[in-house]
């Protein structure tokens, strides 16, 4: 048995039960010895993602945390109302991992040529078990970066990189030429803001503050349209018009957000359409919701025509759909820009023992722009 | 010049002005003569349909029409709100033909083998201005059916049952085993149910009132769910479950309709899966918005996971979308089976004369279930 990582480190888990708590508390488990295709990772660094919050909390509360430690590990509490205990019932009682990305260095390897080749390297990693000082991955999980990476730029390799190649992706699959991001000053867009400028692809960016304006601005975005000015309808029509942009990624979800993209895209489809018809332009309209930072309804007023389309969209099964090579393509982009195209910054640093205190889980739960937290399991 | 045809003949026309007002009215227009690929039909028949009624009264109050003749030809006016004017801009003022089909006697045709192999055969045809006593058309539009059909019968060859086809297509297409339809006693309801019955396929269908359960039932519908009834919703989740549908189409469009729908796909779907997931259940839950019996806005409260889509759907981009082959496919299917899965019955035939009768208008317009309008301009 290999001796470069310990029989045990410490992780942390999310538990909800029936009471309508969600308990996030450290734990102690097993280093698992890693089989034929795996590895062993000693986890520098992993970001706090917004799609990490869910399984962290629950759909809870977390400004309302209170400390819950049993003595040995620290913990915290956090209300969870009886409707989302109820939506969740497939999670009562179990500790769920948490954590879906991170980034670490390969301190032991099974005997796979594939598992050998990593050994020692800086790797980005997606287990959805993030939170914790050691795991044991698949080399399939792993995502190798050059010699001399940083293991804390390597944390965030997968989540934002893919899902901002996989809006470009889905955009030229079905047929789009341009396309619109509804978060454009989050880490996600400004990643996505880097692509488009690279790959000459036109983007409109949704802002919801002045300030974002200039920032995107001075990143040389052409196109930002900010949600919270009086002439946003308008700025918003002609950027569509001058992008030709018909796909929309929209992290906010609720509201009426979506009938406003589809609405004005329509708007300057039949501008260019020749013929009237009561069913609207053949040109048709997508907006795809992958985040939900408004959690109430979205509300269509259907005054786009008739081809149009919403949905959700989700980076593993957008994964799954272009196949491995495809994938693979898009993994090896994301390692060698890591720190350019696909490069994260971080508002603030926690160790495990941080990432339950209640006054930083109310701090980094509120997924300010800017002030981004990267957990580090050995501080 | 061939003489089994008058050189002009009686046609509708629909014509929004800027004034607020929608006029339809009777004209008198050149009977062309047909080119090499065209025949020329006495129309004999042509069903006022849901999708007729947005181009021949513009959104406007049929139920407020005023006769509006000009003292050759019958005419009725109807008021149009100035927001329903404005999003029809690249109408106004233009007499737009109305009528998306018809059934009538090929009594000309060109020099082509295609056309010389209609003529005198009893057709059905699509071509957005079947409200006319002679319409010149390409052979391509025509659907011929057996010897000895009434013209009647093939009236309404192409809107309901291609659309009630291209429901099942496009649910086989899509990877769905069964399917959601939700206004199951329309003339395309029973048409679905037919379908459904022959090709065992699982439908569940969705009634607005008690006497509809019983009539679908009666027509051998297995999954009967009343939309009115207290328990509604649990009805809605075991027919789902009994049946395994995943995809929906819903002719009323607004309102929370198409999030129950996704909401109890989503319920059914997490009964079935292993693992708890935040994102929901894999299984892809698909809406689709024919119509809008309910112009309101659709309001989704997106509890059901990510793996969702709702979207438009629209017959013709359809039939372009399956190719020639399959669109032939399923037309001959509708040739065949004319008189039994495809009929369709009526409950009032109007003359043109009668079609621009404001009483009459008010009548047809309201689109009640088993009222339907057959136009017999030869009347």
């Amino acid at each position: 048995m290999p001796s470069e990582y310990p029989a045990t480190a410490l992780e942390l888990r999310s538990t909800l039960t029936d009471d309508g708590v969600v308990r996030l508390a450290i734990r102690r488990t097993d280093v698992a010895d890693p089989a034929d295709d795996q590895v062993v990772v000693r986890v520098e660094a992993a970001p706090i993602n917004p799609s990490d919050l869910g399984m962290m909390f629950a759909g809870g509360d977390p400004s309302a945390g209170l400390p819950a430690g049993d003595g040995i590990h620290d913990a915290v509490a956090v209300p969870v109302t009886e409707a989302a205990v109820a939506a969740q019932r497939a999670r009562l009682g179990k500790p769920m991992p948490v954590g879906n990305e991170g980034g670490g260095v390969v301190v032991a390897a099974g005997s796979s040529p594939g598992a050998q080749a990593l050994l020692g390297k800086t790797v980005g990693f997606l287990s959805g078990n993030a939170y914790a000082q050691y795991r044991t991955l698949n080399v399939s999980q792993c995502l190798p970066m050059a010699d001399g990476t940083d293991p804390a730029d390597a944390a965030a390799a997968f989540v934002n990189p893919l899902t901002a190649l996989g809006m470009v992706e889905t955009m030229r699959s079905e047929g789009h030429t341009a396309l619109v991001h509804t978060v454009g000053a989050s880490n996600l867009g400004l990643m996505l803001n880097r692509i488009c400028i690279d790959d000459g692809v036109g983007l409109v960016n949704i802002v919801r503050k002045p300030e974002h304006v200039e920032l995107l601005r001075s990143l040389g975005a052409d196109h930002v349209v900010d949600s919270s000015a009086e002439s946003f309808i308008d700025d918003l029509t002609d950027a569509l018009r001058a992008t030709g942009a018909t796909i929309a990624f929209d992290a906010i979800g609720g509201g009426d957000l979506a009938s406003i993209l589809l609405s004005r895209m329509e708007k300057v489809a039949g501008e260019q359409a020749g013929e009237f018809s009561r069913y609207g332009s053949d040109t048709h309209k997508q907006v795809y919701i992958y985040g939900g930072l408004d959690r109430g309804p979205t509300t269509l007023r259907r005054d786009f025509g008739m081809s149009w389309g919403l949905g959700g969209w989700l980076l593993t099964p957008f994964l799954i759909k272009i196949g491995q090579d495809a994938a693979d393509r898009l993994r090896q982009r994301v390692a060698d820009e890591i720190t350019t195209t696909f490069a994260s910054t971080y508002g603030t640093r926690l160790s495990l023992a941080d990432a339950v205190d209640p006054s930083q889980v109310a701090r980094y739960a509120r997924m300010a722009t800017g002030d981004k937290a990267l957990v580090t399991p050995q501080a």
